[in-house]
């Protein structure tokens, strides 16, 4: 079937106005706060009376490690979620927002691809709901009352050379990497080092999307850590007094938007941390939200399973109480054959061999994810060139490893090509095998914790940092941050740190260069390997080619 | 009669649906697009097909100069299109948005006060619809991309010490009014010298609101001066690539918010640009839209009237094709008393004297604003401590200038208290009495215009500046600049460039310090005195008690 390039896809759409979308998940007109007509926030009060009802079955979306030859996860997540509708569910698909920086550097990206979208795909490129916009705000307040606070006594005494809160822009702009503030004389204040992040990578967004409700907004908000004195301890946004201002600048943030797929599958889309510093995953809000209002919420987790389905385990589930009843692990035949061992350019002729030895990949993903405790359903996402025998490679493999795979064709047929894995995925979750329990205790240390995920999920053989980094970890763990999970920041292209390495590698050494506390969000962050907080843009960005065409439509974002 | 905290009488406004509001204007639903149930944005579509309608009156209204009594300007800009829909007219109201970061410093402001307020206030003071985070995010991704353009190879040749682009935030953040960016080596660029202006003081915002319609908005972002090479010639925002990315992030904001008085008379919010080194007037594109919607259009324009009517005049006016039909000039009694020189704590006990010498600064302004072609009518704002004898003196000196004065309690009674004004404002209206001309031609050398303003409107003796700015004006005039009207930034205090120079001054000289031009937006900027484009919080910041109360209520905003 031919299929149309993503974008006039989604201006084709057949959307239906919001409040019906509601009206599906029996939320009346009065509790959703539309943004148009195609775009809602759920109330606040409306959320706050839904505890008492039981909660659909939650289904997590996840990947083997990215290629450059593509995955699908969020096409799968949402063309689940069509499937699931398609054979008479009450389903809801929760997925994270996109930042707008990114796209004008790069073209701007559709949630989903071909038949399995999210709509409308221009705004959630652009200004959306303005929650990015609502952080950025909160999370600059901070910095402006920090810098405020020292220019007017620094009562808190302040160790100037120690602010460890940077300022926020959600646009990619290396200029803002390291800069000097404060200069131009006694007017302007105290000069000193600091720098840019881009939003996503804001505390505020990873706080965002893991608080119960706006009193625990406040409350972590208020533990997170903006700098230390001179003697190391650490000075909170709460003692420079912004949680509460901040708080009131999230409040409409803090209400998750509902949108709809091609096929009118409602569809959360809310949040986005980033998934190297932060955990990676949509609000907790809107998966309880969506979880009171449907029966199944498919959900995804940020890069592979390695990364993101860890970490949507560790710290997501853990931390929100949330019980996942199954896991859809995706693979393309095209990413296993570059997994094994094919460069992207060698994609186009049958390769047997090559499928065959990517599955270890797969297969690595496969006993990690049992290892949690939740039944794991393999999704084949079918690619046009993808040949019978590549495809039964991957059956026969999956198989082998104790489990089901099934071929699905979603992209290009949109939920009628995924009735076959919406069904199983039911029958699992309906079945109640998951016994979902973290990888490791609240309680274990967090030298510990990094060691755990290193040796269990990246099959490393060693961890190794300095004397420094250790010591930071048993400074936190004295001063009662000991119990928090960890948040690995890693290549995701590889379960080593080593973004070359392909396939199911073993007995590499995991280097943890650098650990961060983030006190509000609540975890400990092991950064192994460079991470980029603040992108650039390319020499040539898609700004340049974006533009009003003569008939009002956008051109060159996508 | 009692009247209550401004706040507590917003909140229990009785607030109709938005559509219905729109629906008094002839707006449908579909046309509407929603932000919650009480705001809305009017739909470029539904805006482009009403040119060939006629346009209703436009009543301006502005005030003496400002005082720390207060002036009441927005209250009765409110109250009129109150009493004008009392009285059984189609009225709209025509403001201009806030800004979100003073609002963390000082307490946030209402939309006019007492009964006469638009509503949702708490809205209005933070995030609103979204319109000054997308003009943030536009002037910032050209900053970024100058900075990129420069960092791979610079072809525009762009003189690193002559970036005249700077970065905006919407906040108070004295740290970041000098800066040095792309520090920390070869990866993040070139490192320089440059700072960040608050949001309302970006060319981008004085642009939207003088844009005619998207494809105007385009051109004039093209047209904006970001850099200067070594041979002074200027790069422009169109040489960088980023006109058509800035227009489609704009393209939302691009369209005017509509909302509602606490009478439910229709009321346009749209647009902030300063009123000193900008034209500080609320969006053409929404006045035109009221003006095609509505009988009667009231709008205001920024600081007292030699700043604000004088730019409404000579730069909106003159370059939208606008014919103001009357013009409302907006005292109180207090106010003229300490134009009269009294202090703020001597304005409790009557004294017409003071009063009367005040009225010189109201006189002022009425010769002046006849000399516009625009009949003048004088609302005196009522303050419960007025006292008979006093509101006498003032209608004694009006009657005097050949002018009329109407006493005006819309504060404490909403519409009905202004309805005598509001009837003879259609009157004046109808009449057609109106014969607009600005003040200088466009043609006038731009220094010329620069004297004809002080001299003319500010009654000054002389204007004098170093040979360095007349050459700049020379340079831009032989550019083709040289017909742009002059956009004067100067104290509000007074006529003068001295704010404590209160009254009518005469024979004061008047200082240009800088020139800048605003090449998209279309005016030249001549500062009188410093001009603070990026404010700082003060000690005890108003965001340290702000906070969402157990009930959900925003405690501390206002």
């Amino acid at each position: 079937m031919a299929v149309k390039p993503d974008i006039e896809i989604a201006r084709e759409a057949d959307k239906r106005p919001i409040q019906e979308i509601g009206a599906t998940l029996g939320i009346p007109p009065e509790h959703l706060l539309p943004y148009g007509h195609d775009k809602a926030k759920v109330a606040q009060d409306f959320i706050s009376g839904l505890s008492g009802r039981p909660d659909g079955k939650l289904i997590l979306v996840t990947a083997i490690n990215p290629t450059p030859a593509g995955e699908g996860k969020t096409t799968t997540t949402v063309g689940l979620g069509d499937g699931l509708s398609r054979i008479g569910k009450k389903a809801a698909v929760c997925i994270r927002e996109a930042s707008l920086g990114p796209n004008f550097g790069m073209k701007g990206g559709a949630a989903g691809g071909g038949r399995a979208q999210i709509v409308p795909m221009e705004d959630m490129n652009l200004h959306f709901t303005g929650d990015f916009h609502a952080i950025t705000s909160a999370h600059n307040l901070l910095a402006a009352m920090i810098d405020n606070h020292i220019y007017w006594g620094n009562e808190q005494e302040i160790d100037l050379r120690r602010v460890v809160w940077r300022r926020v822009v959600d646009m990619n702009d290396r200029a803002l990497r390291h800069t000097v503030t404060s200069l131009g004389g006694v007017a302007n204040g105290f000069p000193r080092e600091s720098g840019f992040d881009i939003t996503v990578a804001s505390e505020v967004m990873a706080i965002l999307c893991l608080a119960d409700d706006l009193s625990d907004l406040q409350r972590r908000l208020g533990d997170m850590i903006v700098a230390y004195r001179r003697d190391r301890s650490p000075v909170l946004a709460r003692d420079i007094g912004a949680d509460g201002a901040m708080t009131v600048l999230l409040k409409d943030a803090m209400q998750p938007n509902l949108v709809q797929t091609l096929e009118h599958t409602p569809a959360f889309v809310h949040g986005g941390p980033f998934a190297n510093i932060a955990h990676g995953c949509n609000s907790v809000i809107a998966t309880r939200t969506a979880l009171k209002l449907s029966d199944y919420v498919v959900t995804e987790a940020g890069f592979g399973a390695d990364l993101g389905a860890e970490k949507f385990f560790d710290i997501k589930c853990r931390k929100a109480g949330l019980h996942p009843d199954c896991v859809v692990l995706v693979a393309t035949v095209r990413a296993l054959k570059m997994n094994g061992g094919l460069q992207k350019d060698e994609l186009a002729d049958e390769n047997v061999t090559a499928v065959t030895e990517g599955c270890a990949n797969l297969g690595r993903h496969i006993q990690n994810l049992k290892g949690f405790g939740v039944p794991v359903v393999v999704a084949i996402n079918h690619f046009i060139g993808d040949t019978d025998a590549e495809i039964a490679a991957v059956h026969d493999y999956v198989a082998g490893q104790g489990a089901e795979a099934y071929l699905c064709k979603h992209w290009a047929e949109g939920g009628a090509g995924i009735e076959a894995l919406a069904t199983r995925v039911t029958e699992i979750a309906d079945a109640g095998m998951a016994q979902f329990a973290p990888l490791y205790a609240d309680d274990t240390p967090l030298w510990q914790k990094i060691e755990c995920i290193a040796e269990r999920i990246y099959h490393a053989h060693e961890v190794t940092a300095d004397t420094r980094v250790r010591d930071q970890l048993a400074q936190w763990e004295a001063q009662g941050y000991g119990n928090l999970p960890v948040c690995m920041a890693k290549t995701q292209y590889s379960f080593s740190t080593d973004p070359g390495l392909r396939g199911a590698p073993e007995g590499h050494v995991v280097p943890v260069r650098e650990v961060r506390l983030s006190a509000g969000a609540g975890f400990v962050v092991a950064i192994c390997g460079e991470i980029m907080t603040m992108p650039g843009l390319p020499r040539r960005p898609a700004a340049e080619n974006i533009r009003l065409g003569a008939d009002g439509e956008i051109e060159g974002l996508f």
